[in-house]
């Protein structure tokens, strides 16, 4: 039985190989993505972002038993920021979810940034279509950190759960903001902690402006919640996981979800033929172009038409 | 007298004109850096990043003072995270440097991230190169938020400045420690605060494993320092000033200064060029092949092959 067959039928050797096989770019990846592509399209797909410290992996893990507990196969895709330099991933937060490492329903997969822009959400992506063809019912994806990252998680995703945490400083509510406009779902972690009814205050008055500002992602039908959560202690879990759950319900009904997943696999299908033309224009780069720019003889601009003008002469059409 | 001249006098009306004019892609603006590229390459460009809440703003803002009181001119690019939404900035930093807004020797730039994977660091570039022919002396860099936007920074400078805090989580820890290794200089702010001590030795520590792993990007002559600050109090400003001045002047004998330079350029040019194909991908992309995969009849791989044929077709040569 070939990988396409074996991940088809939930091997997690198999779809392990098959995400591998993606990341280093080796042409099975792409031949088994297009054998099992056309059975994708039926996970649920959650992703789950916010500020730094905000315990977002214990959430994460709190999830995955709760959603165990009501018999779903879970899937879950943690993006780990990792050093440009040594390609290294920061592994902490995964030992906490060691607990689940052992379920043969439950598939945790890790992914380094490595500092390639527009790499991280390709292959984000790519994990997700073979979880889902796995038939995971829920991807649950992870991000930590502040910004780009979050952006493309929310473009990926059918449900974005956004987590917040009492008493981070004025810059971090500050950065929050730019998201508030992308959550399903609101979860204040954390709620024991001083600080939880002035950040409660906040997200309830930021979801206020939102909501008179336009209607939802969801259609009109929607209203996202704010939940309050402590991970640590599975408080608030349930709750979560039920809102989730009716999100999915609405989106279903109102045929959103599959609308957000055509669009992703549209936008991924652009995605993949730009990352080509640029290792394709890295490759052809006539030295001396570089060497100009490099010299200050040509400024980039002018130099850029020329390394296009390079790759289009070079490339086999 | 046109803004290309305009600007080189320093005039920071045509600084700004140009740069929104890069920005928009109105190509009055590859025009104007194409006449004074030749120009550039003075500047010291100097990245302050580092996890949100370390003060950053206020660290920036003291710094202009100090390099103000040592006669120097000063450009400030300070990177907003922002809505893919609303394309808003947040604004309310901005606000603390105001005390600078009416010296003419000072010149701060916001720019928001916008949600475009590769356009924030484009646009950062080429404020910077405007700057530079405006021949302000020194560039400092802001950046928000830990992750990509930060590696973006360190490929941009000559030196990065990481701004550590006490008391942050594990979880905002262990992110610095990706960044641990394209610092050139560390500075702990807020230093009055609680668990100073324990964040101190653990950079020492990060600092100790990475000497004791490698050579250090400013060659073997530069030993990243450590450095203690109160931003809001002033205290330790001058310091960090001092190290930033001894890291150029190695940077400079080394000849380190140049090649980051030239190496900034280059990256610069070729960003360009995937940017503007990416833009000729999506123009001329067949709605037909768009379709095939929305509907998972073909799948991304595929069919961003097909995407790039299309274009190459229809691309003017």
């Amino acid at each position: 039985m070939d990988v396409a067959s074996e991940l088809l039928t939930g091997t997690i050797l198999a779809g392990a190989r098959a995400i591998r096989w993606l990341d280093d770019g080796d042409p099975r990846g792409a031949q088994t993505l297009a054998a099992v592509f056309p059975h994708t399209g039926r996970a649920h797909i959650v992703g789950i972002t916010g500020p730094p410290g905000a315990g977002k992996s214990t959430l994460v893990n709190a999830l995955i038993t709760e959603e165990r507990r009501r018999g779903r196969r879970v899937g879950v895709i943690a993006i780990d920021p990792s050093s440009p330099f040594t390609g290294g991933a920061i592994l902490g937060d995964r030992v906490r979810m060691g607990k689940h490492t052992l379920d043969p329903d439950v598939f945790i997969r890790s992914i380094g940034t490595r500092g390639q822009a527009g790499g991280l959400a390709r292959s984000t992506h790519d994990a997700c279509l073979i979880l889902d063809a796995m038939a995971y019912d829920l991807i649950l994806v992870e991000t930590v950190g502040v910004g780009q990252d979050e952006i493309d998680v929310v473009a990926l995703a059918h449900s974005t759960v956004i987590v917040g945490v009492p008493g981070l400083g004025d810059e971090i509510q500050a950065v929050k903001a730019g998201l508030m406009e992308a959550g399903d779902l609101f979860v204040i972690n954390k709620a024991d902690r001083e600080g939880y009814e002035d950040t409660h205050r906040q997200f309830e008055l930021m979801l206020h402006l939102r909501t008179e500002a336009k209607t939802h992602g969801g259609g009109e039908s929607w209203s996202p919640p704010l939940l309050r959560a402590i991970a640590t202690k599975d408080e608030g879990i349930a709750d979560i996981v039920d809102a989730i759950d009716r999100h999915k319900e609405i989106l279903q009904s109102t045929g959103e979800f599959g609308l957000r997943s055509a669009q992703r696999e549209r936008e991924q299908a652009l995605t993949l033929a730009c990352a080509e033309i640029m290792r394709g224009i890295k490759h052809s780069a006539d030295p001396a172009i570089l060497s100009a720019v490099e010299n200050r003889e040509m400024d980039p601009y002018r130099a850029s038409q020329l390394l296009i003008k390079n790759w289009q002469e070079k490339a086999p059409v």
